[in-house]
């Protein structure tokens, strides 16, 4: 992501330390949340200190480095952070098998996000080819650097299509309770990608009204049988597309697919604390006595889906 | 409203004051907004102190009330509120006939308010048709007695099947950007109604899940053409329910019916300040140099509704 021109990763791993960006923080705030320890690893994914599958993976991936004198304790308290996220799992038996092969668990981290960050090029490349000039794209929640290091998936062609000239439009949707959206916002408004901010709600009937060339989202997991796990809302936006005749498409790396589960069904969705619902920030929004749901991804069936942009092409 | 127990009324008009439960300090507090001229009625109306069709024409009767002394320039300063609910515009019309045939302005005001009262207490009655025994009923924004001064649109049905030991569920979803699903779990919980407050995005994949019975909704105006055009978020619970299979019902008085536009796309629909998606409360949540969109209301096409619950019926 660029910060004031200068180019900065999601996530990096320096002197034994992990620093992340604080993404609870943005974007009101830039702050660098650094962790000494694979507990504070674990801490941060839990807390979304860091989040989107692919960064999750990543910081998983230097986790694992960091407490890698005993990876079997490492790997568990990592893998207990959050449920839904492929990446994650993914990037915890990358390292189980490195270090269990004797290689350096930093180089192997290292290498592990070296890779994400180029599939994550790649997917930009593949992308393009479902962008024209002025495409007005909608998206949710955040699929770009923050969630994914550098790049980003549903961002990343989208970024290259700006580079190029094509001056691509983003319809953010906010993407209540965390409000990611506004994390998409500010990474588009950091390169001047053009963009408007709406509420969840209002998705479906800009569509309806044609103001909606296609919907491009990220994954946290997506199984065997094509179904898309994602922030909760993409659901809505994938029949709503489906309705109105626009492409829905989802944009993810080899390492957000679970060849193990066929159904969305059967992927374990996180319910987050009800708080997420009934307070904005600090502030309860909710009446006294009513509770809330909070479930924090839903499932897209295969069905609604227009394609996977894969760092290997579309698929589908 | 029950408000601790106690029977409260929307709004109400005494010795001269039209007396309004402001809408913008709920859930968090009670209190009284009072206008002593029609001026301040408009204000209300625009400032949402007072929202929801029906109460807005409830509101604007009494403000042409207490601008019956010269009713053109009362008419067209409550006109020029809003846009979009037709209660207002049928209300305005209402009372101009009354005071131009002579009758007790005040007078008028009250058989207004009392006709609509009694309008949404035969929508209970009706409404009680498509709810059995522990249905889950979802609802969106705010169809209750705060939008109605009393008993409400969709909420009247839900109310009575209450009141007979049916039992219902209601999962409200909150509605930004000014999360009028507060109020509305703010109502139930005064009586006691079991609810869950849900974002806006995780209706869909509820009702995907099967834990949806109805969806049931107020309207702002419904066309000739039986196009409904109510809160933002409205239309992709329509799609959403109609992709799965989900009865679809909106509740609405005679008053918000426009027999003079046929297609929802002809009716003008209220964009309001950005800063209502930007911020949350006094906090801004989006990264500075963002815009955003925020149109107040959506179209939900008449193929997607299931029936209009009114006074006299069932239709469609």
């Amino acid at each position: 992501v660029k910060i004031n021109g200068k180019d900065v990763r999601a996530l990096w791993f320096s002197n034994g330390t992990l620093k992340i960006i604080d993404q609870t923080k943005l974007p009101k705030r830039f702050k660098v949340y650094e962790c000494k320890k694979y507990r504070a690893v674990a801490r941060a994914i839990r807390g979304m200190v860091v989040r989107g599958g692919p960064a999750i993976g990543a910081a998983a991936a230097y986790g694992m480095a960091m407490g890698a004198e005993r990876p079997k304790r490492t790997s568990s308290a990592l893998r207990n952070t959050r449920p839904t996220a492929r990446d994650l799992f993914y990037a915890v038996s990358y390292m189980e098998e490195a270090i269990e092969e004797g290689k350096n668990p930093v180089e192997a981290a290292d290498r592990y996000v070296e890779a994400l960050i180029d599939r994550c090029k790649r997917i930009g490349v593949n992308g393009l080819e479902v962008l024209g000039p002025h495409s007005k794209i909608m998206t949710h929640c955040n699929a770009g650097s923050l969630a994914t290091v550098d790049y980003g998936t549903a961002l990343s062609p989208i970024r290259l299509a700006h580079s190029k000239g094509l001056e691509p439009f983003v319809w953010v949707s906010e993407t209540r309770p965390r409000l990611q959206g506004m994390l998409t916002a500010w990474e588009l408004g950091q390169e001047g990608i053009s963009h408007q901010i709406i509420v969840d709600g209002a998705s479906g009937d800009l569509m309806r009204r044609g103001e909606v060339d296609l919907v491009l989202v990220g994954a946290d997991r997506i199984t065997s049988g094509g179904d898309v796990v994602n922030k909760v809302g993409t659901y809505e936006k994938a029949v709503l597309a489906h309705e109105n005749g626009v492409p829905f498409y989802v944009a993810a790396p080899k390492s957000t697919f679970d060849p193990e589960t066929e159904r969305g069904d059967d992927v374990p969705i996180e319910e987050r604390d009800e708080k997420e619902v009934l307070f904005v920030g600090k502030r309860r929004v909710a009446p006294k006595g009513s509770r809330a749901r909070n479930p924090c991804f839903d499932v897209t069936p295969a069905r609604y889906v227009s394609g996977v942009i894969t760092e290997d092409g579309i698929t589908q």
